[in-house]
């Protein structure tokens, strides 16, 4: 192997650091909890960004860009965001610094306290609503739908790269309505916008469904939300969509003048996902050699290695690989040569697997009497000889074929790994073991509360798609008319 | 006119801001400095950076993301680095909010003080060149060109929306070499594709050339830049590409190894473009009815009004609307109806000038039984009334027109406003008529303060494709190989 990576049996949360550190995706940085985001981590946000951007567009939003900074007295407004977000935040609370006596370095200037803290935002629906304020008079200017490609920040106590970290990258939306009716069509349109991308785009299956109140948003009516199952068994949210009532335009006096003149306060949304999913997308698919990226966000498609012994070899083979190379680009199809002379093709190869890179295409002095190649699938690891001609129909059915089975593999993954629960016995066995639990809750805070405290289970979600089945609370007995999502997650 | 705006003669910098708050780009928020850019002006900056990411992909560079925090410390590391950023800067000191006593607000916990306070970057070569330590062992590592597009706080005490704001969002790209050489063709190579896009797809005709060293980036060995002329006679600096030498890579350690394995410190690089450039646009190009945009960077090309009276003419129009609007997306025109039933034609024109939309295609009952529709030209203020058939190309056509003519306007106004001068009493002159002043100068920074601190205009370049004319300064009369561009700036 290229470098060594520990496997997914031998140690899971050391393979995933493994498998992001060392396929250059991102690193940590000087800043405590920030990380660097390399150019191969960030193409791969890139590719996620251009398909959500243009879902996004196709659905009417259009972007913008709020201020970094909430004053802090905003925070307030709103009573339960405050207690959601206001508390582990980074707080600017100076604007100048100024040389040091001994003129060797900076330090605070204290005549330059700000008469009121700036947060840096952890999320932005206090700024933009009291933004919205100006923007929004009557029913004609609604609906408002407008999105935000940015960075925040939560200053976590525990962090890991692209999990949770202190700074990360996100698209936030926050949109606004006159009726309620319409606001709830929005969150659930976007909700099915995350579905479709983590399922067509990221080749993840996951469960839609809304959160239970103690999981809610700070500051929603109703969290919408999609949760995926990793390999290790832990659910990971991957995307959220908020109804979020009339609350924030009640704590930013927001109101809107209808048809008849009458005045209400506007009826809002707010929806989010972050560089969280590429932590998603390495723990959902890929395996103890690297990564295993679906090839419609995978930066690279396809890595052509020449084999050669000696400079006069490489240049004899090199030509072929730059027409096969040429004749795929124009298929649209990434691909790159790996010529570097110093190096092994058996280290290549390792290090392209490591990267997750899905398609092979190895090109010898044999092949080229030949007219073949031979291309090797990372998916399934397996390796054909064919010929070069039409290579670019093969190459693109191999893609499609590869993200088909990078999903069915997740899917079938997800099926043998989600289990039925009657009893809270069961449950407790099976809890350990990992999974998506489906069981019978009564509905209570209570009774979600002493399961999260005695197994450190949580309600996932309760699922959309789920049979409104009659049962008994596992735990308490009392009646409940539909199984949850239980899962341990990130 | 849709909604009032001043008159550039009557007063520059208010015409200015009523440009940029009335046509909807950007407006002042809740925090002091910053910004909110709206969505009209937010698709302006898309377009930009598109265009710019192509052109810097296309020349090799890979995109990556590092922290918004710099420690305090690394501020301090290269020494006329910190004097030039580390002086008006947001400065985080705390990582908590706390519940005040009474429950009704949040204050900053005083237990969670940070150990060393992190700034909101200001430009990130330190943080950058950190990372790059550990990027960075042999020749082979390098060349590294990455960019990164990023927002970055400076703590201006005067702000005006999108020249000069608190936050503000750019791209700065930072690259590492092997030698001297190639770095300094890096930066070359980067102004090059700063003047392509300044003029191809702003429209704005740019001077090139290098800063003196008072001028000069905090940390530079020379900093390049292009120079825009406003049409108030003032230089606006819309971009800056410096080579850095190799202060960056010694004040974080930062050595290659060679072929030949001896140890040198790396060449560097960086250079940025910011959202400053959509002032740039403004100035350079609209007029007294409001915004003039090249179709480049345009966020709408076409608008059509469809000119009814009442509900059943409408219902008539909009069947030709509709097929209008298909030929042309089809044909790649960003295009929109305007069918709003409260509002009259004459309002909507005004608005849709007022915007800055480069064609207007209006279309009544008799353009229905003739087949014909109206264009309106924004950039000229002219209509013709054409045939409907082939309207995609004529439209296409007329944009490439209005890209044209626009930029053949600047170019002019550029050229009718830069005087060449040699006496110091016709530059004192000159100076309060505007424009760019072409003059002999020593080449001493006493010359150039003296001249500032007398007229206030500064020198913005020494041009690269100026004459080596000789000639003496106009102040002191020394000799002098080459005449620079002065002028008064933004």
């Amino acid at each position: 192997m290229a470098k060594e990576v520990t496997s997914r049996a031998e140690n899971f949360s050391l393979w995933y650091n493994n498998l992001v550190t060392k396929a250059d995706l991102a690193e940590n940085s000087a800043v405590r909890g920030c990380m660097v985001i390399k150019p191969y981590g960030y193409a791969l946000w890139e590719n996620m960004q251009a398909a959500l951007d243009k879902m996004f567009k196709d659905t009417g939003h259009v972007n913008a860009y709020f201020p970094l900074f909430i004053p802090k007295s905003f925070l307030a407004r709103e009573a339960e965001h405050v207690e959601g977000f206001a508390k582990e935040c980074a707080v600017v609370t100076h604007y100048r610094l100024r040389t040091t006596k001994d003129g060797k370095n900076v330090e605070v200037d204290p005549d330059a306290k700000l008469e009121e803290e700036l947060i840096v935002r952890p999320t932005s629906e206090t700024i933009i609503w009291n933004t919205y304020k100006n923007w929004i008079q009557s029913y004609r200017d609604l609906p408002l739908l407008c999105n935000q490609w940015a960075n925040v920040v939560r200053w976590e106590m525990r962090t890991r790269l692209f999990l949770r970290t202190a700074e990360f990258l996100w698209q936030e939306g926050h949109t606004a309505h006159s009726t309620k009716q319409e606001a709830i069509e929005e969150a659930e349109k976007i909700l099915g916008v995350y579905e479709d991308f983590a399922r067509n785009h990221l080749a993840i299956p996951v469960i839609t469904g809304v959160k239970t109140a103690s999981e809610r948003f700070a500051g929603a009516v109703d969290t919408y939300c999609i949760e995926a199952l990793m390999q290790d068994g832990k659910a990971l949210q991957a995307g959220t969509s908020h109804f979020l009532g009339q609350n924030f335009a009640k704590a930013f006096d927001v109101q809107f003048a209808g048809k008849d003149g009458s005045l209400d306060y506007v009826w809002a949304t707010s929806w989010g996902v972050s560089t969280r999913l590429i932590g998603a997308l390495i723990m959902a698919h890929s395996d103890d050699n690297g990564l295993i990226l679906p090839p419609k966000v995978a930066p690279l498609h396809l890595v052509i290695v020449p084999l050669f012994k000696g400079e006069e070899e490489l240049k004899t083979l090199m030509e072929t690989c730059n027409r096969i190379k040429n004749e795929l680009q124009d298929a649209g199809i990434k691909v790159k040569i790996d010529d570097r002379d110093n190096l092994r093709s058996g280290f290549k190869f390792a290090e392209h697997e490591l990267k997750g890179v899905p398609l092979r295409l190895a090109f010898g002095p044999r092949d080229m009497q030949n007219g073949t190649v031979e291309i090797a699938r990372r998916d399934t690891l397996t390796k054909e000889t064919v010929p070069q001609e039409g290579i670019a129909v093969r190459v693109k059915d191999l893609l499609n074929e590869i993200q088909k089975n990078i999903y069915n593999k997740a899917l079938k993954f997800r099926e043998e790994n989600t289990f039925k629960v009657d009893s809270y016995d069961d449950f407790k066995v099976q809890i350990e073991k990992g999974g998506f639990i489906s069981a019978h809750w009564d509905g209570t805070a209570e009774t979600e509360t002493l399961i999260k405290e005695e197994t450190k289970a949580t309600i996932r979600c309760i699922p959309f798609d789920s049979d409104k089945e009659q049962g008994k609370c596992m735990v308490t007995g009392k009646a409940s008319s539909q199984r949850v999502i239980f899962a341990r997650s990130y």
